[in-house]
């Protein structure tokens, strides 16, 4: 069985998690502390992130690379129902707003509140960098708009059907989400898209997820929000 | 024809030039200043970023997700050429090291050496940061030791034969190397697999690519150097 290498609140990880349950692939989990920088972990990726999935004794590193590999290797079997649809212009545009989710958003979003409110908890002395979490929340609202425009216009993100984009939006959205930090009541289209994401079965280990110490947001597993 | 929106600067349009120049795939190029965000460039790429292939009515944004569009669309007639070979163990290596070139290595060292030598010169009143400088100097020691290492354990940093893991990191390195800042006489068996990679014909194009009013180092264009 394959196992899935992550920390859980990796948001690169959750999407993968995601991926796994939407193509109804059966796989084992092991939980990481990539900051802690183990040796045998360093062995299956050397660039020491998460997730990393093991298969058929191949190591996948990165998101990515495993949505590529698992379409390439269990993609053609799902017919309708695969995250990366098999038209040019639409793997182009899953792609685009997967790069812009994991990239982009990740960069200017989940990365700082992951840092300053979550992994520096673990780094006795550090204290979270309150003009950090600022720059996160300001550039959220734009990167909710963008997401509220996608949704208007389209049934899913990336078009008629739910892709990789959808679930590697969501992701990012419900590591920020566990924290307060996103401005549901700026966009109500993008908060409809995300309840109809957060609804699905694949969701709902991401929603019982827990940090010890840190409760998560009021309405994060409520999927009337 | 196709059109290639570049940047001859940008590390990640260079890795795109080269991977179009050894599939054989004839293109037109046009040139962009992505820091303009002009408008019409953001039509093409909403996130304001070269390169950007137009190819049969679809713009193809990024290097990442061109490079998946043309093995897409032309690999598989290119056979033992191919650059992202067909195995799926092979694949998982030439993404893992594509990723780590566009990404860690770009994040590590080539935006810093852009940002502050070459894009500082266009705008008025900015002045070389000295310490983002030497971050990349000294990011960039532990690259060449890792493209050494593979180098020496492999025909090509991927495996057997050249790949796109080849010409991201070229790509980038050849950034680097323009503005002096590769320390080749560090490791010798990185210096002989740039050699090879330089010294093929896809190349020939970077290698005249010039600055206004800022030379190459001398060693730039030299396949003996």
């Amino acid at each position: 069985m394959a196992v899935l290498h992550h920390y859980p609140f990796c948001p690169h990880s959750r999407f993968i998690r995601l991926s796994l349950a939407e193509m109804g692939i059966q796989s084992a989990t092991a939980e990481e502390r990539p900051w802690e920088r183990d040796e045998s972990f360093l062995r299956l990726n050397p660039s020491g992130t998460t997730p990393v999935l093991c298969d058929d004794e191949i190591a996948v590193p990165g998101a990515n690379v495993i949505a590529e590999y698992l379409d390439e290797t269990r993609g053609p079997g799902l017919n309708g129902r695969r995250l990366l649809p098999p038209d040019p212009a639409t793997r182009v545009e899953v792609r685009r707003l997967v790069e812009w989710f994991n990239g982009k958003f990740f960069e200017e979003v989940t990365s700082y509140l992951l840092e300053e409110k979550i992994l520096k908890r673990f780094r006795r002395g550090a204290s979270p960098d309150a003009s950090a979490i600022r720059a996160a929340r300001s550039n959220m609202r734009y990167h909710l708009r963008y997401i509220g425009y996608l949704a208007g216009t389209r049934n899913w993100l990336a078009g008629d059907r739910l892709t990789y984009a959808d679930l590697a939006a969501a992701a990012h959205l419900s590591c920020a989400d566990y924290l307060g930090d996103v401005p549901w009541d700026e966009d109500e289209t993008a908060r409809d898209w995300y309840a109809r994401v957060k609804s699905r079965p694949a969701f709902r280990p991401i929603l019982v997820d827990r940090i010890p110490g840190m409760a998560p947001a009021a309405h994060y597993a409520d999927l009337d929000f």
